[in-house]
């Protein structure tokens, strides 16, 4: 671990009381190289963190304040962990005193104004500091990220559809029929967040599986605009997420026709090349197929491809921790390259299992 | 199956939009003895029932009614699947029209109006009628029931305690120390209901365990007064519920000491003996030990009677289906006492296992 | 329920210690029109089968037997609820002595012996018999089916998937492509049936999502030979199964491409108007999704079809409990068939919701 | 973190298949003074450790070996993850070789060899090392584990009970009527092992909740040896365990009935005395309750003293994680000892919520 820094980084974040939060704090109060000196929150000001959160109980002994009276603006890096709306709004009076924003919610993710109003139903608030914002998946965007003062974490869907996707796209390769991507997705349910709703109770969710949000979600624009970006023209996409009565994990079976000409691609040695040098994305070896829970609670994301048959269909397996690599531990390793800190600095759990 | 009514039950249910209520529709729709004729709902006025729970698909073709527009003064019987209060503010233009009222809330449960004041922070509105209703455990209370004009279902956890108790308390038998009952209950999460709250979050219960209310919980006085009655003497309870991750089901482990002249006594016999007729509470045979899941959807108790080590210590363990026996199935089975018909007339369901 | 019969049908389960068995012996032990005469095991002869499974105290009240002892010739109908290889060796002497059979394993399921032993490993033992059995998807070939004295019951992947895909498929239709068919599937853990195995512990499961059997699992030939059957030619088709941390339920997304000339297709209307007689298919109302637990514990199926976006991805998602229409309901939907019962005769069961 | 040595402690563990093998492997792959030179195992020797576990990919590179192949006679210290017998026949072998022994099955738990023969079945293999091996409960034999050669890991129940009533027994207190305890215990089934069992299967133990072993468990001679120890008197304990629907986590509800000379006493501020310098006893405020998820996949113990009603019965609540601080953590943290490490080197982690 080299690192470039001898101060600590000094951490805000602006509405820790939601499980991207709770994570959050999880990493930072074990990071090396960072000091968590404001948590902010409307509801729970005044209250020590740690009475909301007993596992952080000895690790955490700072108290939820008013964003007014936390002193965000001394901070290096400021995180929000909010509802949609809340980042957009502030960001401004940060980046203007050099610090750097980055936004676990979807403020700064669309770079379309029109279509995020139409999914967020609000009008975008700084169109000037969006275009300036770089979309947080380091894997694709890494060097961009480095000298970003505002960062959009990404989703956690499109962290994994986009990895499982990256090495078939780039370069305007000709490899699969873009026009009909299909991404089966499951996801656990802390993704659906921990604000009371009846639909994420434990009685209505365990013991049972379901699809959501087939006609539309929020993420399939998201995961259009990347892909688009990466690929250089417009992709064709079916999205369908699923509820897995499980706390934490993603997971992402994605279903690719390969182009005629491209189907003596040896497709394992694409994605093994694509990915040798990144920390936190591990292909597997061909055969063996991801379970969520070997990257639980970790920043890694592991894919398997599959050629079943031996046909025309690609079948692309990923693996991620929705609140991790989908959420805090993204935003970790984004606020490590914004600082110069090794990538991994503060991100090398190991998953736990059982 | 000797059943003295031709013309089916007409059933009315208040409030059926939680737990209790869809599990009373689902064995009302199978009752070969009843009709649903009205199910309210303020909120869902409107609304076909088998849309709000699509279990009901094919089943229940009613839609729920506001209170006011429900024909509840043409039913026979209406069950109040509602929150505390509700029951005791509509009884008695129900019962002065003849029509029976079975109360899933906890309206009728305390005698004691002043209790019933201190835990459920209302006063009883109804004095009269709470003084003429009756406890409704069929195993206790079975001939008061039939001429019951209003019933108080009990609680789960009383339920659960009261039947593993009784064998022990009734008649001033001085067989244990009733002042140092430990009653250690672990329930499912559907006791807590199908109102949004974010304790009973999946992501907050799941892969968790935890004890609640250690301090007071509201069917401790519950139990109190029905263990007094049964006894004929006050009893000391200690009562810790806790929550486990599972949808359905309760388990009582329930610890009293032998009285030193007791000691002699075949405690198996005594409860197989007092259980000998009853359909519901199944007295497991020696050295069994009963899981929750073989009353799973069903009306039945299961008790097992444990003497570690041969000592002093008796150890009774019991369980349910706080959904059925604790909460729809009671009802239900008091509905057919009350009606003349079998006790058991569409409660023989066979538990789902696994 | 109009029923040609009045003595009750005499019912034998060969292999009744797994989770089929079981969960037929639930169905059979409410059924109004069949009476258990025999239950064998090699393992168990001789015990109550009540002691093996708690939740049947009450209800069945037989103990198991070997199979040299039970009066299996006796029987109107032998269930096998074993692994596979056993109905195959023990069929003739049963149908000889006009004894219908059952078999919930997969023993006659493959008309092409040659696939059968590919992936079973085993050689066919009877196929004289075998050219005569009918495949038991009652809503494909119940006319087959009232006459039939040997019927395999289908696996549970393909029940879901065949369903799915009927009215998309029959009479030759040009409405899809055949060719690229992707079903993605997704089951609960019941699935992998009661023996003892590591990879389906409680603690490699739970809180776990993972695929399974990607490069071939021994429903996919089942599928594309019925489908093949139902279609006129063969289609192409991509299974990739999954295991969900639920005990019951199973769910098939499945993703077809709609041929440019059948863009105009009406298929909500095709779904509905196919399945508007069958008592156990639920179309659902455009719009609405599906979930497991809606069908838990019942032998019904409930269908949605999605056109996301409006183009040419067509997405049925089916829902059915894989113990149920997937084992052992369908088997004993069959028997009402073969006795010239209802259909629906003991299998009218609501779902278990919570 | 203060630490004394500068070379790494060669570890090995024998037997890392389990789960308290994979949690020592993933506490040790993150040890920053540890280093694993030999993982041993009968079944899997030539297998990477990482393709048995893949959690540990890219974490831990070695492979398994055979105990004759691994050079344990190499290492610091060996741990024994093994079935109960195995590190008892090994250890003199390594002890000899002055290679330091941390037994993390039941070998030397048990200082009188009858009990070890009468709950164990085999006689002891070595009470020569038995009688000079120390029971590692850090919090209670701190200065005797510095020096010992060879250290029995505590059980998981016994941590858990020990715990919560080590200040109410030593030094022959008088509080509490120490003759009727009673310990109501509730585990995740990852206590139950890895190996292939069909009572702990999913679809056995989920959605499921039951007591175990209520006749007599393994634990009770090991916990009343220790508190026998500890309070200088035999103690009766009634020790009944539950099985609880989740993966990891115990939780220990002990009621004991305060003497009537004691009645004044302040339980909280007793606690909070004994347990203010342990760096892994959390006893927490009066009037929280904890939940096992607090501690999940840390080293921490919680624990809450109530005294509901304020009457003679108190009620104490303790919280750990089975596989950390009742197995594998528990084990690290007596290594940290055995070498002059500080105690919690390498054990901070940050509990994993939700």
């Amino acid at each position: 671990m080299a690192t470039t820094v001898s101060d600590p980084i000094k951490v805000g974040i602006v509405g820790a009381t939601g499980y991207t939060g709770v994570e959050l704090l999880r990493l930072l109060a074990q990071h090396p190289n960072a000091e968590i000196v404001a948590v902010t929150s409307r509801q729970e000001s005044g209250l020590p963190v740690a009475d909301l959160f007993p596992s952080l109980r000895g690790h955490v002994d700072i108290s939820f304040q008013s964003s007014d009276d936390a002193p965000l603006s001394d901070c290096d890096v400021v995180f929000f962990a909010t509802p949609h709306g809340v980042a957009m709004s502030e960001a401004r009076a940060l980046t203007e005193q050099g610090v750097k924003v980055i936004d676990l919610a979807a403020d700064f993710r669309l770079k379309d104004t029109e279509v995020f109003q139409q999914w967020y139903k609000m009008p975008h608030a700084c169109p000037d500091i969006l275009s300036e914002s770089v979309y947080g998946l380091v894997e694709v965007n890494r060097e961009k990220i480095r000298d970003a003062n505002v960062v959009a974490n990404p989703g956690c869907y499109p962290v994994t559809v986009i990895t499982g996707l990256l090495p078939l796209l780039e370069n305007g390769q000709k490899l699969i029929d873009t026009q009909h991507i299909i991404a089966d997705c499951k996801s656990g349910v802390s993704g659906a967040g921990r604000t009371a709703s009846q639909a994420i109770l434990f009685s209505e969710t365990s013991d049972n599986f379901r699809a959501y949000s087939v006609a539309g979600h929020r993420h399939l624009p998201e995961i259009k605009e990347q892909l688009q970006t990466i690929h250089g023209d417009p992709v064709g996409l079916t999205f369908v997420p699923h509820l897995v009565p499980m706390v934490r994990g993603m997971f992402a079976s994605i279903y690719v026709r390969i182009m005629p000409e491209a189907l003596d691609t040896d497709f394992q040695a694409l994605f093994e090349k694509r990915y040798a040098g990144e920390y936190f994305i591990d292909v597997l070896p061909a055969g063996v197929l991801p379970e969520t829970r070997s990257v639980r609670a970790t920043n890694k994301v592991r894919i398997a491809v599959q050629r079943p048959g031996g046909g025309d269909q690609l079948v692309i397996l990923v693996v991620q921790d929705n609140l991790v690599k989908g959420a805090a531990g993204q935003a970790v390793q984004n606020m490590n390259l914004m600082f110069g800190l090794a990538e991994h600095t503060g991100l090398q759990q190991v998953a736990i299992v059982p």
